[in-house]
């Protein structure tokens, strides 16, 4: 049983992104979420929204790569999406990650799933662009259900938001953007940004 | 967009399934595991494993399945599977939490999932055969890596753990059986349960 147990030495290991917390606040207010909480809610979301994808897209292929789009995180941990210069940095260390993690599986397994993550980071294919679109709208939907609390710890502008996001959602759902562009609009008009330079 | 509307929030009313705690720890120990990361962790799982599902199995609808199979549980509350008769009191709560939480979906995705968590619930398809076995699975293994604390401090046995989930386990995934026995005889051998009597 040489297979199995590769397969559940890797589940295991993967508990340990339930410890990556991220920038947003779940939507009490009353901690920040972590990676796991945020790939099952994006995956609910895929599930449930795949119909506005610009193309066709294979829907248990998106699943599978949002389960595992941020596994890489165990390893080299979160970076804000703000945070421009430190992403840069980062890409390297989420090589190794994914290098790591995904080498424990079963050669086949590996493969799959790495390509699946080298494709939702390159936004190659239908289901990399539309993933990614809704990667970045779950937690501008947490951040405006917060008051933009962490954006206005971060210091993150209106102007910055939708020049960093507005791109991705367009490119993989173009037509959830009237709904993105409202949202902004009313948190803007409710407080939650830092005030503009 | 009236069903963009209904699906998003929806999404959004789901995110109170983070707040939502188990009796499993998670594996450094430090916290209990909330029903999100669980059900992550199980749609995960089922990708993984599912060549060693006892009969044919849909992936995708597997997946669909397991990664709402809890969401109930924001109106009806987490229930231990060793406290039988809390159990049996609480499916009336979890029909009712089903109506109010699916039904806040378009008819057709409202349906579909409805029907997906009925057949969890009834063990009636593979796939919910399947996903029910590694349901019962996941905190074992999770257990097992914290020591068993959590079956010790609610007085849970060795036999108690055999009795309630190898009949699952068996009629999903049958072929994970050896490894299962392992697993506790190996937990029972290193302390995990308290003493039988």
């Amino acid at each position: 049983m040489d297979r199995l147990d590769q397969q559940l030495s890797f589940i295991r290991e993967i508990d340990k992104l339930k410890n990556i917390f991220r920038r947003s606040l779940i939507t009490d207010g009353t901690r920040y979420e972590n990676d796991v909480e945020h790939s099952w809610h994006l995956a609910v979301m895929v599930t449930l929204l795949s119909d506005y994808a610009a193309e066709p897209v294979d829907l248990l292929r998106m699943v599978k790569m949002v389960l595992v789009h941020d596994i890489v995180e165990i390893d080299a941990g979160d970076t804000i999406v703000y945070d421009t210069n430190a992403r840069k940095e980062v890409v390297q260390a989420e090589q190794a990650a994914a290098d790591r993690l995904f080498g424990m599986l079963p050669e086949d397994q590996s493969s799959e799933l790495r390509v699946l993550w080298d494709e939702f980071e390159a936004r190659v294919t239908p289901e990399a662009r539309f993933a990614r679109a809704l990667d970045r709208l779950q937690p501008i939907m947490l951040n405006c259900a917060t008051d933009g609390r962490t954006w206005r710890e971060n210091k993150v502008t209106y102007d910055r938001v939708v020049a960093l996001n507005r791109p991705i959602i367009e490119a993989g759902a173009p037509v959830l953007l009237p709904f993105f562009d409202q949202l902004l609009l009313d948190a803007r008009e409710n407080g939650c940004f830092r005030e503009d330079e």
